[in-house]
């Protein structure tokens, strides 16, 4: 009885992992858009702040429902993986 | 004039942002479901095949748009976040 539970809830669990992927490659349509912007404006690429804020954003969205360092680690992932294709 | 467009994107990144974390927090209430149901039959939560299952899915629906090291290091932080908190 678990274990088709367990295969239901992970097929609910698919799909929010769809949803997300189809979120990261939207992000990276945009990232890539502020980028092409940056360099025909003669900015850096790299920001730091910019990054800081959108950590800090997402820490202080999350509510203490994860722990901080979590947030920063898949947030990191996801800024360094939208910038390497920037 | 770049600027002003530059902020308008990243208001959409910041949407972009805000959804994912959303999903993720969905996501870690059904992980919280599979961790009860676990225990309840007396399996290990811990699930080494079924995480390789879920980053080879991401891998393939991905098709290519990031590279392959980066989907694994964005899902393998989502997915050690959801089990810290099983």
């Amino acid at each position: 009885m678990q274990n088709k539970q367990i295969d239901k809830i992970r097929e609910n669990i698919n799909e929010i992992d769809s949803a997300i992927l189809a979120l990261l490659q939207n992000r990276l349509v945009y990232a890539k858009e502020i980028g092409r912007l940056k360099k025909a404006a003669d900015r850096k690429v790299e920001d730091r702040k910019r990054e800081e804020e959108v950590l800090q954003r997402m820490v202080s969205e999350n509510n203490g429902i994860f722990p901080e360092e979590t947030i920063r680690a898949i947030y990191t992932e996801i800024i360094a993986a939208c910038k390497k294709s920037q």
